[in-house]
């Protein structure tokens, strides 16, 4: 079925502690793969203010994910420093790969990809930057500090 | 890892059996998701010339398809008729739900779009309009006609 990404709704939530918020203020996704009716995997449309980011640097134990850059330009950061992704240019992140990644709009106009990722249980995501863990439960994601201990929600 | 498809090979083969081959003639794809060495799903660039399809017709019993439109004018055919597809339009078509589709480049230009599938077991491929059927293996794809027998390939 085709669909409208004008149709579908905008998720501003985000499942990270009070202190992470502030970093995916201004990020928007859209669940197309969700309306279509998928779900052996995900499709989102996301839109970055200036200043946002899409997530923290992070890398998954099972999960694959993948981004294609639509409009604007977006800063890929990574272990191998920043990299200036622009419209038509795409990136992988293999499950298991432990390099961290995410992305941030450094610039002064909104930034638009698509993103994809799978949904193999038991998966881990691990965050090099912070002092988090996230661990998929049959309820959703699990966030603890490294030492194990829940953040108070 | 950053993909640029510029260094990704174009495969224009096709395990079709002969009959069927001419349809996808004008067919490249570009496999970005392995060449970022993701597992869990596919993720193709593809191009179609004038004249050239996607695919036959068909729907999956088990695995999810989704397909992005980044250049050019394309139909997509559906039980639903055709309906016509421009850069910045989505379709998905979920596991299991019987309604063959298909893209078809009836313009004078080439299209470009993306493509994603996963790779669930066990999964089947139902073709509609065509005396044939495929099957997954652990070799891959068995291809028979309707009543079961094999293609001479």
């Amino acid at each position: 079925m085709i669909i409208n990404p004008e149709n579908v709704p905008n998720r501003t939530t985000t499942i990270y502690p009070q202190e992470f918020k502030s970093l995916v203020l201004g990020r928007v996704k859209k669940a197309v793969g969700n309306a279509a009716g998928l779900k052996n995997f995900g499709v989102n449309l996301v839109t970055l203010a200036p200043g946002s980011c899409s997530a923290l640097r992070h890398w998954h134990t099972r999960q694959d994910e993948f981004i294609y850059v639509l409009e604007g330009e977006v800063t890929l950061v990574t272990n191998e420093g920043a990299q200036i992704l622009q419209p038509g240019m795409m990136a992988g992140f293999p499950a298991g790969e432990d390099n961290g990644h995410h992305l941030v709009n450094r610039s002064q106009a909104a930034v638009v990809y698509l993103e994809i990722g799978d949904r193999t249980a038991d998966d881990e995501a691990h965050y090099p930057d912070n002092d988090l863990m996230a661990r998929a439960s049959a309820d959703g994601w699990i966030l603890t500090h490294k030492d194990g201990t829940l953040y108070e929600s």
